[in-house]
């Protein structure tokens, strides 16, 4: 409620619940805050990987296996014929040529799928598909095309060397080998190399169910006409629903919620049945209505610091409800949000998936210019990587700095990331960044 | 069926059904085959843009806008406060100090979302939120840490120049800019900012809806055990479906089917309702059970070729069906079908989607050993691509040239493209590289 006279200090208030705080939580340094680093892997210490279980296929694309695996089969699992042609002896087809054929008696037929009839006798040739197993006896394969493709007898216009166009049992992958180990993530290609090992489902973790709530009395929801000027449309919930699907989580977007403290925590408590991880934007900083603060206390174990980094100092995390589902409480502005969520969520969302790196890898740039920076705090600027045409990645910043820049945050392609000791970065200083996406 | 015997070569046969080509098929070249370009055009000019229509925002994710948005609103939309503290008048408190504060009155409040009560005086201050309207008269913000955070009355202890801590009006994005083009990808942070626009939901090409099928009679079903350890376990339907999936599209795998020219007609048949894109691997070679070539002309206008490639020379395409459905008709070994797929159908995919380019980019990297190739032929080789101490991409191949090397498919991370004229790529020569995926 807006007070538009002037109110006394004095005035009573109701008194806060009493907090119960989370224990481990890492202490702030000198200057009162606590370190990017501290804070993450006091995050990832305080949610746990999700039980995996076996997934079909197709169902884990993208996702990271959590167990080793053996090769059961080997890939051939026989030898076999790389072209459709004769099974043949290479001896006796040694001086075949288009000038001096070499006629062999057609003894038979092999298609992929099935043995052959009998074994191949000197002298003789077996019609054979691609993929069928070479008989035994025969050593070399001769393609249609060296033939008159014969019925009963063929004619053969040139030489087959031993072993050719035969495909050995295990060259491609050895009974027995492994192939996976628990973290690799699996692609089609893999997913295709698990089906042709006979597999149809392997030990995965599910993927995160992940409610995403924006607070703010201020938020209009997108498609609706405002009820004054001054409201904005909510777009974190959105930003955040979407990294979470792109990081691979399974996303409900709750969308916008006032700021009435008691309607947060009932949307909240409410979703708590389906989550393993619930996000929230805003109500975390020092204003007369930040409401995330003033109630999640109340729900559960919770601890908010400031993080020695820019933008995204606030930061709220917490065990809630009778389950102690983990809750990251984030600041509002959309930058700020977006950078908590590279910087926290993401990390936290890669471990209950079990994926590694959780962290994004750093690639090293130039710096396109010279990039000031606050001595103290991990600053994550936007930027613009491209590769110059000596082949060297260089990074401009994209914009301005404030953290309500979302604009320039869809422009960019990548966050620099500016260390706590550096004041200035210069014209061609080395400089790590975040890709963000390969599409801009 | 398989023949065990001998059988005469003038044993009559069924005739074949009349064939209706397909129109403006490219001709071939003097080496009898048609080029990669050739007919990766032709199946573009042969497929559509599937119709868009409106979706909403978290559906859309990764997928291609096909229209332009002009921004209908400023970002922010008015001028607003950066921080939670007092509006004020940057000359009421140019002197102010530690040693020496200002003191004003506090004559209102506002909340984000809401007006301020009336203008601001000079000599006064004002209470505002972060994101709150800045009131009329007011031209810099105190934030409350350098302040008493007094409700009657204001202690301020340092000067806030003028426009400090003020995001203005469309200073992120101005009304009337076009920021998105038909064509753009979306991303999280676009659809946050078309979120932040008020836009609930922008014009998309649908994912197409694709139905996969294995043939081959020597297939089985990954899961089950095979009838006789000749038969090999279905792989292309799941590389292909994922593939397709990866890529965007909305999949059906139908899998395998046998040799049976009916079953394979009625299978497909059946499909045609909900496809939007068949494709089948296997059958299309000059093998005695190539089922597809033989029965696919039967339901529709057909183009089979060979295409001067390295694997996946034999190729058809189709129109079948009542609603003349595309079909992509690729070989069988596994190598060639995930090639095909990359050359073929990936860009028809995109087409479709209305995804641009079409073609992945190519980079440009170093050979790190010399690669011999196949003059008149593009070969698309198994590759590694790293990155060397200098900085400098370069690539080796993985595994030898086998088309049926699926373990050494997944072990690559790109496929290295092998012009036409080339016989040979020297150590350290410039080659050119398709990036399959970053977690290799």
């Amino acid at each position: 409620m807006p007070l538009f006279g002037r109110r006394k200090t004095t005035e009573p208030e109701a008194p806060a619940p009493e907090a119960v705080p989370l224990p481990g939580a890492p202490v702030a340094g000198a200057n009162g805050m606590r370190s990017v680093d501290d804070h993450r892997d006091y995050l990832l210490s305080m949610v746990a990987e999700l039980p995996p279980f076996r997934q079909q296929l197709l169902d884990v694309i993208d996702l990271s296996i959590c167990e080793d695996v053996v090769a059961g089969l080997n890939l051939p699992g026989f030898d076999n014929s790389a072209m459709d042609g004769y099974a043949v002896l290479a001896a006796d087809v040694e001086r075949a040529s288009a000038g001096e054929p070499v006629v062999l008696p057609v003894v038979g037929e092999i298609a992929a799928g099935q043995a052959a009839p009998h074994p191949l006798a000197p002298g003789t040739a077996m019609k054979i598909m691609t993929g069928a197993p070479v008989p035994e006896g025969a050593d070399a394969i001769v393609p249609y095309e060296n033939t008159d493709r014969g019925d009963v007898d063929v004619t053969i216009v040139a030489a087959s060397e031993y072993g050719q166009h035969i495909r050995r049992v295990g060259e491609d992958v050895a009974a027995g080998s492994v192939i996976y180990r628990a973290g690799d993530q699996l692609g089609p290609r893999d997913i295709s190399l698990l089906a042709a090992m006979g597999i149809d489902a392997v030990m995965v973790r599910p993927r995160p169910r992940v409610v995403v709530i924006s607070t703010g009395s201020e938020l209009a929801e997108p498609g609706y006409l405002r009820e004054s000027e001054h409201q904005i449309y909510d777009s974190n919930s959105f930003l955040l629903a979407a990294a979470c699907r792109a990081a691979g989580a399974q996303v409900y977007r709750v969308g916008r919620v006032g700021d009435d403290p008691d309607a947060v925590k009932e949307v909240i408590t409410d979703q708590l049945i389906r989550a393993d991880l619930i996000l929230t934007t805003g109500g975390v900083s020092q204003g007369d209505y930040d409401v995330i603060k003033q109630v999640m206390p109340e729900l559960g174990r919770t601890d908010f610091a400031a993080v020695a980094m820019q933008p995204g100092k606030p930061q709220g995390f917490g065990l809630i409800g009778e389950d102690e589902v983990p809750i990251i409480m984030m600041p509002g502005n959309p930058v700020s949000a977006f950078v908590s969520f590279e910087v926290f969520v993401r990390p936290v969302l890669r471990k209950m998936m079990g994926s590694t790196p959780y962290v994004r890898t750093e690639l090293h740039c130039r710096a396109a210019h010279a990039m000031p920076s606050i001595v103290g705090k991990r600053q994550f600027a936007r930027g613009h990587v491209s590769v110059g045409e000596d082949g060297h990645r260089q990074v401009s910043l994209v914009g301005g700095h404030g953290s309500h820049l979302l604009g320039d945050l869809a422009r960019a392609n990548a966050l620099v990331v500016l260390p706590e000791d550096t004041d200035l970065v210069g014209v061609g200083d080395e400089v790590s960044v975040w890709m963000l996406a390969d599409h801009h």
